[in-house]
C-alpha cells in the first residue's frame, strides 16, 4: 500500500476552507457552496471538490455543504479543536511573541515549556513558565508530553536543539533558524523564514515586471 | 515579449545559495562546485546550474563557481545589500519582535516607521521611532520613502492597512494576518500565517503515514 499524499498547497486550502467556515458558521449561515468557498479562497469550485474529497464525500450535489458539519470536519482532519502541547527553545523577543501570540491558543497551541542556553535568561519566569535550560530539553519535554517543538534560536544553535526535541519524543518542528535542518523521516518540518521572505520581496522590486511563480 | 518567470521554490534556493556562499566566503573559500551547493540545499547540480541559468553564465564548466563573485552576483540579483525601508502596521509583541529582529537589520531592512490605531500605543517610543496613528500611513509612508511594508495586525484591519500602505506607493507587502489581501497586480505580496503552518504540523500528527508533499 503506498501512503495518501496531499500537497502543501492543498493542505493551505484546507486552513482556509475552515476559516471561512468558521465565519459562515458564526453568521448564521447553514449551507455554503463549493463556489462560495472557492471564491473567499482564491480558487475553484472544482479545486474546492477536489481538495475535499481526499477525506470521503462531503454535502449533497446542488445543496451545498452543510457548514457546521463541514467546519467540524474540517476541524478534525486538520487536528484543530484539541490541545496541542507546544514547547519553545529559544527565549528570545520572537520567542515572546510567539508565546503571547493569541492565535495560537485559540487554535488549541499551549506553550507548556520554554528552553534557552542563556544563564541570564534560565529561571526567568514566563507568566506561568520558568525558562528551562535547553541542556533539560530532552528529559523536560518528554516529562511535559510536548507535542510540537518550535525553533527559535540563531541558526548555529538550531540542529543541536532540534536533535534534543526528537531525543524527547517530539516529531513535529516549526523552524524559525535560519538553517537547513536535518531530521529522521518520521518528523514533520516546517520552515519559516523570515528574511527569505523579505528577500522575496526585494527580489520583485529589483526586478520589475519579472513573474514569481507560486 | 512575455514577462521572465521564476519559480518561488528557485527564488528561495537562490536565498539559501547566497547564504552557503557568505559561509564558504567567511571560511577564505575560492571556488565551489555546483555539487557542493546542491548537497548543501539538499537538491542536485544540475538545479543549481539551472536555477542560476536564469541570471546569466557563471563559472567555468570544470573549475567551479569563484565564490567572492557568485556571491556579490546573487546578492545584487537578489536585492541583497543595499539598505530597504520598511514600515510596520501592527505596534503589538510580533511587531517588537520583528522590529528586533536582528536578521532583518542584517540584511539590510531597517525599520523606518511604526503604526497602530490603539491611541494607548499611539506616541510611545521604539528606540529612535515613534508609534504613529495609523491613519498617517498612506501620507508618513510616503515621506519616509517606505518601500516594503509588513502587516502585523489583527485580520479585520489587515486590509484597510495594506490598502494605505498601497497609497502610499508601497509595492512588496509581508503579512502575518490571517486575512487573505486583496491588492493591485503591481504589488508583490508574502503571507506568513503561523497558525497555518502549524495546523500543517497538527495535520501531520493526526495523519501518521501521510505524505506531505511540497
Amino acid at each position: 500500500m503506498t501512503a495518501p499524499r496531499i500537497s502543501d498547497s492543498a493542505l493551505r486550502r484546507l486552513s482556509h476552507y475552515l476559516r471561512f467556515l468558521e465565519a459562515f458558521e458564526a453568521a448564521g449561515r447553514e449551507t455554503v457552496s463549493s463556489e462560495e468557498l472557492a471564491e473567499r479562497g482564491g480558487t475553484t469550485s472544482a479545486q474546492v471538490r477536489k481538495d475535499l474529497s481526499h477525506f470521503g464525500s462531503f454535502g449533497k450535489r446542488g445543496l451545498g455543504y452543510p457548514v457546521p458539519e463541514l467546519r467540524s470536519r474540517l476541524a478534525g482532519i486538520l487536528g484543530v479543536g484539541r490541545r496541542w502541547n507546544v514547547a519553545l527553545a529559544g527565549a528570545g523577543k520572537l520567542g515572546a511573541a510567539l508565546h503571547a501570540y493569541d492565535g495560537f491558543r485559540r487554535r488549541g497551541f499551549h506553550v507548556v515549556a520554554v528552553f534557552d542556553s542563556d544563564p541570564r535568561k534560565i529561571g526567568r519566569r514566563w507568566g506561568p513558565l520558568t525558562v528551562e535550560d535547553v541542556a533539560r530539553l530532552a528529559t523536560s519535554a518528554r516529562e511535559k508530553a510536548v507535542e510540537i517543538g518550535i525553533v527559535v534560536t540563531p541558526a548555529d544553535a538550531a540542529q543541536e536543539v532540534a536533535d534534543a526535541m526528537v531525543d524527547a519524543g517530539i516529531t513535529a518542528i516549526l523552524n524559525f533558524a535560519p538553517a537547513k535542518l536535518v531530521l529522521p523521516e518520521n518528523v514533520s518540518l516546517r520552515d519559516v523564514n523570515l528574511a527569505i521572505e523579505l528577500e522575496a520581496l526585494c527580489f520583485a522590486l529589483t526586478h520589475e515586471g519579472w513573474i514569481v511563480g507560486r
